[in-house]
């Protein structure tokens, strides 16, 4: 599994208020406690409420890169906002994210080339995101078509099957289970599948164990990364005891540590 | 899902005790907590060390069936002593278990229709339990026709793919996973699906979790059964919540709650 910490958002209000006051050590320390943690890559999104996303998404990238080697993850639908933070980039980055939409892919996936980057690629165009496995593999497909067009390596091409909060949307969660299954069939080698975890217990009482229950499904599916809250022990115990279960990790009786320690 | 409590199983040393001594008080204990706790079926097994086994099965349905009215689970590989305790159910049973092996088939299969029962088959044969999900559906198959010729009905039949030790046999859990998900297409209606959990996690440090997530993984696969410890929450927990994302409850934030009281 490959952990995107999702901490470094201007949703959160530490965050926002670090961005907006051009404070470096929130974002530093949630840099470093999330590495602590086993995050493999770092999200960067300067949130809705940043005046100049351009300037704070480039001064967010030199201030995580000052205190970590984790490669990062922009996420922006402003995709001058996530050039900008490519040109700082020193290693390779994860564009967060494009939908199967024509003008967007145009823009996104020349750029992903041009930077060596990664892409997550939505499964959602104009129309919004389609309930059934069906169409979520559709839109999937566009997209991995789009990454062969423009010089992608597919490796490189993360699809997300854009898993909504199950108190809104709870019919939707069995579709994206099997869009992970499908859309290891759409090429040889495969596109890596990614979810945001944290979104199917948004405004829910017990998001810990919905987020954990879910990471189990989908992982068992075939999942290989999540944007999520690396910080949650008992999620990561989770990803540990999925890893043992699915025969990715050997097992041993000290795998919790073992798991805790090469993170 | 369809719970079995595991509890009154003459290997646990408090349960063998009170069989030993003809106790009732302990096995009426446990038939009551785990009826509480949301068993739907109690499962019933004397223990290799009961003298009198027949005898044994005989009194440990009569003083279940005194304080609780949830049907039976008749665990033992003497089909002498399941054939007693069915003589004595008041509701019918789930006789545990029968693999696919003709001469066993050709006893098991004619009890359970005699009484009205229902039938675990094993995914199993005199050459052991088989690696792959192949080869594991395969001798489903073979029970599933047993069930036809000998008209069980298969909304009566269960299989149980055999899950074993996760640190004896790794390399199993994913095969029987996809067991799991192959069993539902053998037939119309389909067989059900059923585990003995705790096998999964029998000499592991950290057993509820182990069993726990495998029980998600397994449900996310249509598993419709478990035999388990009704009395741990956190697989109770675990259960309801995998319940709600494979939209099978209801979502509502009381949705713990609302699992408990109705189990």
């Amino acid at each position: 599994m490959i952990l995107v910490g999702e901490r470094i958002n201007g949703m959160f209000r530490d965050v926002g208020r670090a961005i907006a006051s051009v404070d470096p050590h929130p974002i530093q320390e949630w840099a470093q406690r999330q590495e602590a943690a086993g995050a493999d890559y770092l999200d960067l999104n300067c949130g809705p409420a940043a005046e100049d996303p351009i300037k704070a998404m480039r001064w967010l990238v030199d201030t995580v890169q000052a205190v970590s080697s984790l490669p990062l993850c922009l996420d922006s639908t402003n995709y001058d906002v996530i050039e900008a933070g490519l040109e700082r980039c020193k290693r390779p980055a994860l564009i967060n994210s494009c939908p199967a939409e024509r003008p967007k892919i145009e823009r996104v996936f020349p750029m992903a080339k041009r930077f060596g980057a990664k892409v997550i690629g939505l499964t959602m165009d104009k129309k919004g995101i389609p309930k059934d496995a069906d169409s979520r593999t559709a839109l999937a497909m566009e997209i991995v078509a789009a990454a062969d067009e423009f010089g992608v390596p597919l490796e490189d091409l993360w699809i997300d099957p854009l898993i909504l909060p199950v108190n809104v949307a709870q019919d939707h969660v069995v579709e994206v289970l099997e869009t992970i299954r499908r859309v290891k069939t759409l090429s040889s080698p495969p596109p890596k599948t990614v979810v945001g975890l944290s979104n199917v217990s948004q405004k829910t009482v017990n998001r810990s164990l919905l987020d954990r229950t879910f990471m189990v499904m989908a992982m068992a599916a075939g999942l290989d990364g999540a944007i999520c809250n690396v910080c949650d022990e008992e999620l990561m115990n989770s990803v540990a005891t999925a890893r043992i279960l699915l025969n990715q990790d050997v097992y041993a009786d000290s795998y919790l540590k073992v798991f805790r320690k090469r993170q």
